[in-house]
């Protein structure tokens, strides 16, 4: 084999999701990975620190974009606008034409405590990176912790909208659509008929 | 040493909670906390699991009171209205005049990631109860969830206010408040000199 190995980092991604979902995340193996994807466990580990790593190499890099995006958004406009504008835009970046492996992804991750206690402590982190870059434009603490949380809170939400609906679905559009809902919804402005 | 040990759950949980702070959680034996208390290991385990469990014990209790204030909450009230009473009753009763212990506690909890992974599972397990509870009050799945997700983020920040407040701070009094900044925020319409 040589050492150049087109696309070996997607090609591990989607042998190990292929494996989790068939056998479970606990009971794969980094070899079985390798040898799926038509590569060696050498390679697997030049990519990836673990077989937890590959379901959570794209944290950092999701939640750059978000933070770029909220440093990024317009003067002056709300904070949970900054924050809808941030996690709009890098959701649109890393989730485009991904909803396959995400939903798999996301399967795993429900299938297995570990993965769930991981997949919390980055949005844990995440809320705290949105909340320091909002103080940074020179949100007050207090509304930057809460426009943070909630809208942290929103982004789990409109994951879980973007994966339930069709597979061409936009995720931009799942969390345009949820924050304005988040509006509504904080605000005891929901339709009447939904109330008990 | 008799059986009858008054206040034995109170005592192991104060020791533990010393001995957390001053040591480390992790650096903090079983036996040094039932010596600490002035009882023995075997007290110790007919009240706790282990020594995570002095930490985590109220979760269960608390939950059930929040289900319980949710489920109870006026019909006809807005979906976030109802979580923020069952929030505001349950929190009131759990965390009255125990600010000390609460602190203590969480500062604990900040310096252990594996007791914050923990706390991130409760406070998820929480939501996916609340989105359950309001359902049952016929509220359509989708301001289910998102009202369940913002309340939760709406909880963490009133905690945080709480434990940053004076001792004699009213917990139930943060919660009414962060919801109601949660409305504004959520919907953009925090105080203008706040923005960048």
């Amino acid at each position: 084999m040589s050492r150049w190995e087109p696309n070996a980092r997607g090609r591990l991604e989607q042998a190990a999701l292929e494996l989790y979902v068939e056998r479970g995340f606990e009971q794969t193996t980094v070899a079985e990975i390798a040898e799926r994807a038509g590569l060696t466990k050498r390679t697997f580990f030049r990519h990836y620190a673990d077989k937890r790593d590959v379901l959570f190499d794209g944290a950092s890099a999701l939640q750059a974009l978000v933070v770029d995006g909220i440093a990024d958004a317009p003067a002056g406009i709300a904070a949970i606008s900054a924050v809808a504008a941030g996690i709009g835009t890098a959701t649109a970046t890393t989730f485009e034409d991904r909803h396959g492996e995400a939903g798999k992804r996301q399967a795993v991750i429900d299938a297995t405590p570990e993965l769930q206690e991981r997949e919390l402590v980055k949005l844990a982190t995440l809320a705290t990176a949105v909340a320091r870059t909002l103080r940074g434009r020179g949100v007050d603490a207090r509304t930057a912790d809460l426009a943070a949380e909630a809208g942290i809170a929103a982004f789990k939400v409109a994951f879980g909208r973007w994966l339930a609906g069709p597979p061409d679905g936009k995720m931009a559009e799942a969390v345009r659509e949820t924050f304005e809902d988040l509006g509504h919804v904080a605000s005891g402005r929901e339709p009447e008929e939904s109330g008990a």
